[in-house]
């Protein structure tokens, strides 16, 4: 299913076409995709060139790695994620590689190999749903987390698929518009509150 | 310049031409193409879709407004950003709107919604350079930011510009070639630390 947003100003299609759906095809994600998709997460900017990122995936077809994983999510992710072709976890570090210092922005770094990730599997057909539905205590202890490293988001992967597999609840919200506050609510210049001129409309 | 990343695996341009430069164009941006980097920003993933971003902006053109933005950040970025023609401020809020309490993937999101401004940015032939290089109480103060909302990155938008107006050890940063460690180093399946099949190359 598609699911373009209706958007007030023109974006790129891969912004467009990007959203997180629940219903995802049986189709296996090639392996040669799923290494991009991670390719696409490595080039993201970190502050300091830090690339405070790592990742645990479960393919489907990988039984008892995909249940370990399954079983990390929350009961209400787990109704509909156990039917998409793989599933990650995105792990923050700390601190600085270089300095052992705290890393302030590691987590919003993370954010961000995570939105490129998700712009090359859009632009490839695929989509992506995120989740901060997951206990990061069972995620530590499943697969080994070390100290120093958080995980910070779970990850579905995988191509589009009949809204109709899911449960009523989740079949609308599956169907329902997609909808975000306009930019002139949070696009801002010269002191907080005032909206930037060029976002007005 | 063009600084395309040399990657392992094939990646969509707008994630292989995205990088971060210190030197940029005197081309102002024009305000449409300002509004659609921050829709772009506006259509990111986000938790309960809470959208925890907003943006303080600020042109090169609105004297008053660029001077106070600029001198939030730390000397170094300020030797070069003072070129750049926009430059902005991402903030993230702290606590969910629905339920007031604390969102702990608030700055993921907002990694995320910088990083959809940024591919928008790439595919229209600008560059982004995000900094954390810079003081949150200037920020707050300067701009007036309140409680419940924290300041996450500084943002140079704008251009390409040629290196050469650049101090020489910019310019040497500028000209190196990128760098990433491979996925095969962070992409792992079924525990910590070790390589997932697809990523092994």
């Amino acid at each position: 299913m598609h699911k373009a947003a209706v958007t007030e100003y023109p974006v790129h299609e891969l912004i467009r076409n990007r959203w997180s759906p629940r219903a995802f095809s049986d189709r296996p994600v090639e392996p040669a995709v799923l290494a991009s998709l991670f390719e696409a997460a490595r080039w993201a900017a970190s502050s300091f060139n830090d690339q405070p990122w790592a990742y645990l995936v479960a393919s489907r077809d990988d039984k008892e790695n995909f249940a370990k994983m399954l079983g990390v999510l929350v009961e209400g992710n787990q109704k509909w994620a156990k039917d998409a072709p793989v599933l990650a976890l995105s792990v923050a570090r700390k601190h600085f590689h270089h300095t052992g210092k705290p890393n302030p922005v590691a987590v919003h770094d993370v954010g961000a190999a995570n939105a490129q990730l998700t712009a090359e599997a859009t632009s490839r057909g695929l989509l992506v749903h995120q989740m901060a539905g997951f206990s990061h205590e069972k995620a530590r202890l499943a697969f080994g987390i070390p100290e120093g490293w958080d995980p910070v988001s779970a990850i579905a992967i995988g191509y589009p698929g009949d809204p109709q597999i899911l449960p009523e609840d989740f079949r609308k919200s599956e169907l329902a518009p997609r909808t975000r506050k306009p930019i002139r609510e949070f696009v801002m210049s010269g002191s907080w509150g005032h909206t930037a001129p060029f976002a007005a409309k």
